[in-house]
């Protein structure tokens, strides 16, 4: 296919999940944008800057080379977190990036503090505590914020071992949470989940600020159940019972 | 009846609980299902896993064997916590049950907290705390984890004393509540009035953490006149002022 | 007028007034109840018990004498706080009574704590802080239990030395919130506006434990510019500026 | 243009504000009020007081003279805020301004405390916190209060060397929350995120007590992306990329 086809069906579910991250609640303003990647184009495509919501359309969303990091089309600037995503999709193999500041989630941020996985909730989507990174520099705040807040994300979960297709998401500190997924609209999906988690364990918190994660196995069990390779959650694909 | 024509209202019905506890505010994605049993049949009916709500019919409800825990008919995969469900109607004389991750009480059962009775809305509804499971052993998660998490709910209330009539819900430790009642509409409506007394009990314990009950005359005093054998809430069988 | 044709008219703004409790939020399940009186025919009107709000007509609502707290017209049974209320109309110079169980209004409640006078939305509404009755004795439980209920909410205010006019509406212990006001829709405004208050109250200890009330002449500044004598806020009725 | 010409276009506006402050969630009862200035035309045109927001047109909008303070059109009372508005238009290079009694908002001006900046999120809108004004005197209350409520305003960004254009927003104590912006809808818009960040910092500090401002390079690298001079958020005015 062409790139001009590729980009514009790539455009559309960009379009799509940006209008789901919006009716979700999880965006205030104009903040917040989501992404989705074509690897073998070459390009990935996101939100313009600062346009409201209910203006967009897939044709104002924005192809991104994923070589140099340059916008490939049209005149309208990407989001100002396109260096952000463009660091997640080098180092991590995921289809889709949403970026919201929900206000749950982004307590954690500012109180730099990971949710921790105080139940199967939880470990249903991620497997372990959700990470914080440290405060970035101030030379990394001077020079190149926004790619430096994508490589102190992949810092993060390289330092700490953790992987990124068993934790879909982070907090930036100060800042809120990104999450990702196979593709944009999964990444949509986990942005809502991850803000209700952070409710959750907000809240359990507030009944006992000593509160632990269950034992491993029962995080494994539920994660397993639904990602493992023996999953039986949901309707399997060869449609038997 | 014939059994065909048992299940086909009984779907309806549970289809119906099914999408009123959507309606309720208390499910994210696709957590939480809602069941209902007809004991004359030998069989009762619940949501298939992981399809989301808005594509559920009454067709979509499997019937599984009350004696053999298998599906009767169709090939979708009923809810993973099918032998749970299972082990409730086994054990307690319920006609429905319902399930979901609403927050508040999430959070006193990630907290490992029964919710406690702290007025009069509670008494209306529960006669006393709402119990919290003990966490499952290693054992009861590896192997048969669903119908060990019902055994456990069964457990807490015959070991704790608590008469599952009286106390028509229960947290399961790190995981989240479930609900029953005669019929599966009224379990749904137990989920909600547990997750707004979770709610108001967590700001009561806000305010003040060293919250008591009150007198166990005032909590009787409100159960008997809904639930007792001289109620005289709502309006009386025989039309009567 | 003859007495038909007066409850005729308050049948209707009761039902308004019920209604508009409901659109509210404030109203879990079947819970709640609003009534107005009319002192020249001696009688209040009040809704029926246990009915769902959504099958409430104005025929429903069930007239009640204000001198013998007989039912006076038709076979459905008024809500089960009906005495409470009667109650109240005989001690206080009120047109219309509500009563919810909305969430922080009665965690506040539940914990026995008065809602605290903290600023000056409360002090547009409320002189002072809303008062929570003692706790209910046995005997009184036992016996009378919803008379008892209105006895011991004069009893609150007589002893306090707190005007019912000033501060229209009260925490029963372990209960919940009734409300005031000159008609039965000013009643409702008054819980909804409690509600708020009891949140914003709630939100203010939590980031302060210690706050405290600021000056009396602030709060009697913003009560007087609204219900003094030289009231200037709102449009006069002599349609001056 | 006539002065009637402008004042029709300006209370168009003003009207449109006021419905967006009502739609933004911001308000309870008639609470509340947006106002907008024609320096020009040397007057402001402002909510009138205690008017059901349903029943507004624009034409119900009171043009008020800059100099005098005086009501310059039609017998509907203005605001009993416009006094404190007049005060801000003079100090301040703004054109808009809005006042709400929206919950966390009102929470921190009823604590007394300002609110943190503790995140990006704040620092895209406010450089730094927003100040908290001191109580006003008794002398300072029972004559002209609605001014001196608008003096203690400009004396707390005076006295504290805060810029009214970096800040556009306050907490006046025991009070609630006024914003400015250059006109009407802005002033409205930043109420709103003022209230989500009031949410926030009030959410992180249920986390940590002691959660603490990031670095202020971090501050000033958000606030000047979107408001500096080399601001690169949102798109170009001139439409390069």
């Amino acid at each position: 296919m062409s790139r001009g086809g590729a980009t514009t069906a790539l455009r559309k579910r960009v379009h799509r999940a940006n209008q789901a991250l919006v009716e979700s609640g999880l965006v205030i303003e104009t903040f917040g944008n989501v992404s989705a990647v074509d690897r073998s184009a070459g390009l990935f495509v996101i939100k313009p800057s600062g346009v409201p919501y209910e203006e967009l359309t897939p044709a104002h969303m924005v192809p991104v080379a994923l070589d140099t990091g340059r916008v490939l089309e049209g005149d309208l600037r990407p989001s100002s977190d396109t260096p952000t995503h463009l660091e997640l999709y080098r180092a991590f193999a995921c289809g889709g990036i949403a970026h919201s500041h929900s206000p749950y989630a982004t307590a954690f941020a500012q109180a730099r503090r990971p949710i921790p996985c105080l139940g199967t909730t939880h470990a249903d989507y991620f497997r372990g505590d959700v990470p914080v990174t440290r405060p970035l520099t101030e030379e990394e705040i001077t020079s190149e914020y926004e790619r430096h807040t994508g490589l102190v994300i992949v810092e993060t979960f390289r330092s700490g071992g953790v992987s990124a297709e068993a934790v879909p998401g982070v907090l930036v500190a100060n800042h809120g949470p990104f999450t990702w997924g196979p593709d944009a609209m999964t990444a949509v999906e986990h942005a809502r989940v991850l803000e209700h988690l952070a409710l959750v364990a907000s809240l359990t918190l507030g009944l006992d600020a000593g509160a632990v994660p269950p034992a491993p196995y029962l995080v494994d069990k539920h994660f397993d159940r639904k990602h493992g390779t023996a999953a039986y959650y949901g309707q399997s694909r060869r449609g038997g019972a």
